[in-house]
């Protein structure tokens, strides 16, 4: 389906998006059951990015960046964009440009399976990037792609309207119809987790607070003095 | 030519060099026809380093930084070292001795298809570095090299007094005798991007300005609503 | 020796650690003759990372973390955990929630040849962390590893009780029976180092400090001028 | 959807994938619009394999390869194996004997993002194998994973049902729905390239037969004799 | 220890090393508990390659080959060289010329931990070879290393005297002292694996054979026909 | 230099370039001191490919492959044709109707830093392709490159008519004007090591045909017994 922009796509609501809003990579992935981030090759271009938003999709020829422009006016306030190429490149694809027309629109960052220029101009201007590397490698505006198709970014189907969380840790996206319980799920685990961390800042075990030993003991780990191996 | 160390080379001539002093990497490689980028693995050792000078080449044995000290002298004021091994190596060729040694001869950074180390010093020092790795792993000084030949660092061919732009999105390399007419266009390009950044900020979109819709809808963009496609 | 927690091993004695305290990754790689640096694909987390202490060693199944756990309870205060799989794996095996735990055990910090997590939280929280990936790709726990065995990490052997040198150059590691001989040594560099840079800073060159310029002519290195090369 | 088995899924019909009996992956590449082909690093295990086949995709978790078992029961006449796990891994989860039992059942070869084993058994076997490494290195049978639910293998999304082809140039996967219309395409590109073969085999050039010297031209192609250059 | 030739050091009886003549490393590695695979990257140089014998170990500075004739003098009849640098390099450590001085002596083979050369004269001569790549890539002979003493080898600790099987599959070592009871555990696999190849070829399923169904179901596992997913 | 091909580029001559006919690339890289090989990833598509000749060089687009028809015109007998991409692609620029325009011209090979498809066509027309990947994935006809500049392939800088050798172990460039010099060394090299084949054949070991045992001595190596050591 090369070619074609899906326009009026739906996206998670925004009061279901808003949920996500101080929710880690870390915590989204495991409540969704470890799944959902994209390759550890997608890093943020400054320390300290983070964004949450709406998934706008771009599948785009490699070295060309002309969906880019197709794509910024399918964007609305809260969007992320999410592009990926048809085979691997890394040109350097998006710049501040570009950054500066999807920041009128309220996009709240890009995920490029690809490279980005203007890094510097990029966090001056507050504007988040994930990519898989940093170039200015130009690139050229000649093919077709598409726009709002499913597509695979950095190992993981993102579609049109899919949450996208990003942050130090990577990125990882929620598939829409499930956005609502992974919230729920992840909001739940935070509680948890909070608890847990109390106890461990306490200085109890994770031993004993998981109630590991039990499980060890039986898969046969043994405990030796030094004395007796060396 | 190995063990050569060629002298007096001449070099982009200050009042030129002077016209990239604010010039972008990303700017000077379109402005020059997308070339001359070195590869995306080579990497500012910390954020916000730039650099902007007349190389001086060093073409080296892997995991030997005997030229380096060669190479030293050989530099003056506003220069740029760029060292290429003659076969892939990371070792940590350089460190904070060498480029104090650097700085009392006013050269303004360093460029290395190698690994660097003492990062932490360069930083504090105000030396910056491109290299493809940090280590410090350690190197000898056994095997001649030359110095002021032309090498080829990281996918691109530099010669001996060619202009070097470096900054946080990597490395741009300019032939010695076209770098006044790269400035020009470098100039002219900034002023009509000011421009359009302008109307960009303003919410036109790229596609009215740079006039796409017309020559997408010819190749065959098709719009199409999502109950359409879902 | 898979399933084993070696207790009760001898360490660096804290005296001879405390040497250590503000020597750099290179210095101390240098003075124990260019061995010991682990392979540079393995980062700090955040710039100006910095830790010194001694090896608790993990072991462990690709993808599981399990064994974490069981290592947090054999640390002790100036430990360093130092962590590799048994085959490769760049899954997140590490996070805020074990970073606490080690903290309060007055733990300095953390090698994991594989993923690490909460990235931004373990800065708030001042523990270092070197690994070769940032992800938040979730883990399991159900194989067993062992604890305190000597280990393969980052191309490198580390046995327990070893001393560990890490910052922004990456990590080095020093046998425990070698350590007050290399911190020795290291310190003797170092002030010999500082002997050279005055002489470079005040503009002598290494070819001359060195005295390098017999040997290089011997090689057979010819200076020509550009006139005569080009 | 982990921990799924989904059964009696369509496949794209026998008549229709005995039409990609013979056609290469390049040609079926070429036909369908330059989409779906594997990533690179997706190699057979010896030279001269080649599969067609329709999908069974089997989603695991890394290291551990226990949904293969359950998938070989899912697997009927004229299958490929499709196997990606679910954050990435080298180890090698498929050997002989798990071919043993494919081939019995009429499967037509496996297609695994992660590694291989007993190479030299696979090929005396006739059972081709396309990977992403040779490695012995042993896995868990430990995690739920799912089969015959979407997947991403190697930059593609594999859907059940679909129609696989690989041969020495890689992989390349055809949605079940298109196989029939890219049949027929890659036929007539067949033919079409046979009469170009001829034209060139007899000395015709490319810029003839595809008439591409006016838009060179028009493009500013320039012909200049060396001594002019040099 | 740089600069050290152990001598005299004990192998792997030669009656014991004889057992694993006709062991794969996939079952060799399986019986010893998964562990001693060398990284996948450690590739035969030829198909069919294959070598079993025990290790003299060299550990040399990277793009220096001196110490591999030091090795030459310390190797005996069924011996296997197994090389690794101080630090990275594919440069060409090893060629003919070398491989026939040690097949003089009956030595079965060399993994390297770097690049090989003249791989066809080495397949003519039947000499096999694990390396990390191929190449010309010349070394010098500078600096000292040392023979006899443990090293990494492509994340694995191998040393003197341990067994070494290496096939199509990779290399796995075998420690000195486990070599009996591994070659013990290993021939047991092979008749247990002789005796479910039967049975699979006959048509029954692993499901069955190794009784996974109840675990499965336990953990959850689903089956779903395609109609109520789709 | 984009859009300009360069004609009646001078070319070794042919009776200099017969006497590289059966040396091999290691040889020719040594006999010039060490330089010319490119990078270890260039391999070929199949083994015992083998090609000597003169270049012809194309600098192209990434993703695009028009360049490639305009250079076969500029093709004669005993060319090798040369390809580097602007910026890195592994895409699939070339097949064997492109290879089929080339045979009838009379020429040698190609050597591509890029993708190659029709592998198993290449190896039954006997057409010997070095490449850094091997795909199908397809390429566009839209930008202007350039022919018979100079480029950097793979590392290294090759000149149109330069001699290029390929065999099994990779790639070697001679510059043109160096070609004689090169051959006279290469044929001496040979010689000098057919006699040390013969010594080392006959059991003498490196270390006293190459009087290694004085220097080893003086830099300091010991031999130490076993026992001593453990």
């Amino acid at each position: 389906m090369s070619g074609v922009v899906v326009t009026g796509c739906p996206r998670v609501p925004g009061e279901i998006a808003a949920e996500f809003a101080s929710l880690s990579v870390a915590t989204v992935h495991e409540a969704q059951g470890r799944v959902g981030q994209l390759a550890s090759y997608m890093r943020p271009i400054y320390e300290g990015a983070r964004a949450v938003g709406t998934a706008v999709t771009v599948l785009k020829a490699p070295c060309d960046n002309w969906m880019l422009h197709v794509a910024v006016e399918q964007c609305q306030e809260e969007d992320i964009l999410v592009v990926a190429p048809t085979s691997p490149s890394d040109a350097g694809f998006f710049g501040e440009l570009l950054a500066a027309s999807l920041l009128v629109r309220g996009v709240r960052g890009l995920i490029i399976e690809g490279g980005c220029r203007d890094t510097k101009e990029l966090k001056e201007m507050g504007f988040p990037v994930w990519s898989r590397a940093v170039t200015s490698q130009g690139t050229v505006k000649e093919t077709l792609g598409s726009v709002n198709v499913p597509i695979v970014c950095a190992g993981q189907i993102v579609s049109p309207g899919d949450l996208i969380v990003a942050d130090d840790d990577g990125v990882v996206v929620v598939q829409r119809l499930q956005a609502k319980i992974v919230a729920t799920k992840s909001i739940a685990r935070e509680e948890k987790e909070a608890a847990t961390r109390k106890r461990l800042k306490a200085g109890e075990l994770g031993l004993d607070i998981y109630n590991m030993r039990g499980e060890l003991a039986e898969k046969g780990l043994l405990y030796k003095p030094y004395e007796g191996v060396a």
